[in-house]
């Protein structure tokens, strides 16, 4: 008993057959006598068909029209998913964006929820009714219909919790949890009953992709409990809780992030601001860089690489490429062959034997790592792109984290 | 040079081009120094569409949650349409119902329009911006997305038109104007250069179907000047004006309407109330009752005859079968093989002549008139389907009102 907030992605509802069974298991979590609020993604396709409608029309679809085409794709499953529920005998109410009072910064695309006003939400969820809310989007103080951009569903899940103060936040997906590894790449993955916070921050931005990392950090920062659950099956998922409740483990997953690539300058001069400039225009230009090396070559002049994503690579490159010819660097080399495999876990930077155990498995598999980055949770290597699948294999066993058998 | 309203039906923005070619007629319209506002329809069969799905979810989808779906319909054509005119290099924007402040009464699949907030309109206007209005939506005092139902589009522009004062409102459509008859029916049917409201009333109400009736008693009330015109041809169209405006015709169309059926309860007790009562009970569930006649059988006993809209017709029959049988009538007669032929023109009632040659021709080709209804400005006849068809082609010429060769 308490107050339940749900999000089904896209594939969750993707046709008529999968929203009826979303309305069932809705209707259960109702009758076991809990308040139900449901954030929706849109189904299926829906999205990337509008994106293509919108792109035969013009080359850079203008933004707010964009958002304003791209938020009927949720107002369509929210009002045929309280179409089933209503079927179902529930009451229940479907709630755009704007009706459910989320408020967005201006910024269409990729717009943030400041707040919340749950009045209607209240009203709806007194008079005993499930409520219905569309993800991914929000309204603005001009009133005009925003989207949250990627992960935007979780990320209003999320917020919705926090700001109903919800009892649990439950995300149901296509898969059963979170694994110790990517279950595609590696047979004797096994999932995880439980991961904290930070932990799963780490395997969702390195590549494990079941939650936005925003939406976890939003999720710690307001400690709302979440659970990801298979929409598609009763197995329990994987808690993400606050890593004093877990059991101590050292090593809880290995992570590998195909979609890098590595840009390097070469004979930078070292002259006092010069890697701050570049990173600032980066930083400018919304390009996130992640690990970053900076290398003594001779005294007076330096190389410098770090990785982007794939999908900033190009802007990447130009801005680099400029910036090199302005300040009279070498030349700019460009790698989008490599990859980044990361061991994750509570306590590893404390535990030494991770580091080794990690370096001395590398060499004996006589994989190069060229870039190394670490944190309190987490040991990072930039290794060259085909030698990652192989190595984050053999890690999976090192560390024994696999099941006996494949699941 | 002023502030022109347009509106453009589903065929009108049915795929990428058309939605394209629109966009080049309301740039053009800009450019000549209009203020322009659009009202659009959903693409082509979009809202056909979205009512499947509902009614694959649900036998009798919840009336909030349907209004919900379908109006992403034209949520979608709006924004494409406006990334079409941006695309031109015109500045513009989209507003959904709600945005535009288009206040409806409560009641969802039908609602009215109650008033036209236009503070965001007249803002977006005064920035230079032709604005892009979702048709047939709006929102009602629950801050809940209500539909107009049919004919809502026409609406919208029409209201938009009233509330802005608007120099003209512009229907475009896939026909190229007002015909004298249906053209695909009567090869002779000759385009009208101007008609007045009544008339076009009566057309549309009777099978013209250019125009639904609703927008055109709004347009009247207000005084709004309309012209009807083909988005696919720059064809001047039709102008719908005052009455006094026009020439003097006497006979300005034929039109003829197949979706009609006749109801007939033979032996109703002949005590005051007792059509009232019937009548009452069918205007209670929102079946319109259009020609109706009472004839004396007995000194006691009339029989009651009267006609329905073919989607009104089952629900007709089943009220008056069960009130029959309340009051002791014989029986119900049921007769859907019936149409209703029509001519149509200002000064017709005070011109017996055309009274004359309507039942000289009709008894002319042996056609039994079954009823009659008389207006000032059109006299109708129910006769059997097979014989309409080949009745209006006559009249059409008896009236000499087609063109000397077909267009």
């Amino acid at each position: 008993m308490g107050l339940i907030v749900q999000k089904y992605g896209g594939s969750s509802v993707g046709n008529i057959k999968r929203i009826k069974r979303v309305a069932e298991r809705i209707a259960k979590t109702a009758e076991q006598g809990n308040q139900v609020v449901v954030a929706v993604s849109a189904m299926g396709d829906t999205t990337d068909e509008l994106v293509s409608l919108a792109r035969a029309i013009h080359p850079d679809p203008p933004h707010r029209e964009f958002d304003m085409l791209l938020a009927t794709g949720e107002q369509v499953s929210i009002s045929l998913l309280a179409m089933a529920i209503q079927a179902q005998g529930h009451d229940v109410i479907s709630l755009t964006g704007a009706q459910c009072g989320i408020q967005t910064t201006q910024v269409h695309k990729k717009a943030r929820i400041e707040s919340i006003q749950t009045g209607r939400l209240n009203l709806e969820l007194g008079e005993g009714k499930i409520v219905i809310v569309a993800g991914f989007q929000g309204i603005n103080a001009d009133n005009d219909i925003t989207t949250l951009g990627r992960g935007g569903s979780d990320t209003t899940a999320v917020a919705l919790s926090a700001a109903l103060d919800a009892d649990r936040c439950e995300i149901y997906t296509d898969v059963d949890g979170i694994y110790t590894a990517d279950p595609r790449k590696v047979e004797t993955a096994r999932k995880l009953d439980a991961i904290s916070y930070d932990e799963v921050l780490e395997m969702a931005s390195l590549g494990a992709q079941v939650l936005h990392p925003r939406s976890i950090e939003l999720a710690r920062k307001y400690q709302v409990p979440l659970v990801v659950r298979s929409s598609f099956s009763d197995n329990p998922g994987t808690e993400i809780i606050e890593v004093n409740q877990l059991e101590k483990v050292s090593v809880r997953g290995i992570s590998l992030d195909d979609n890098i690539a590595k840009i390097t300058i070469i004979e930078v001069p070292d002259r006092p601001g010069v890697a701050f400039a570049l990173f600032s225009r980066l930083a400018q230009e919304h390009v996130r860089v992640d690990t970053i090396i900076q290398s003594a070559h001779r005294n007076t002049v330096n190389d410098i690489s770090f990785t982007v994503n794939d999908e900033d690579n190009e802007q990447a490159l130009s801005i680099t490429t400029a910036y090199a010819a302005e300040i009279g660097a070498e030349r700019v080399l460009h790698d989008p062959d490599v990859c980044k495999l990361s061991v994750v876990g509570t306590g590893i930077a404390g535990n030494t034997d991770v580091a080794a155990k990690l370096f001395g498995s590398l060499s004996e598999l006589g994989i190069n790592i060229q870039m190394i980055s670490t944190s309190e949770i987490k040991i990072s290597c930039i290794v060259s792109q085909p030698e990652g699948l192989k190595a984050m294999q053999h890690l999976h066993d090192v560390f024994e984290l696999g099941s006996s058998s494949p699941e």
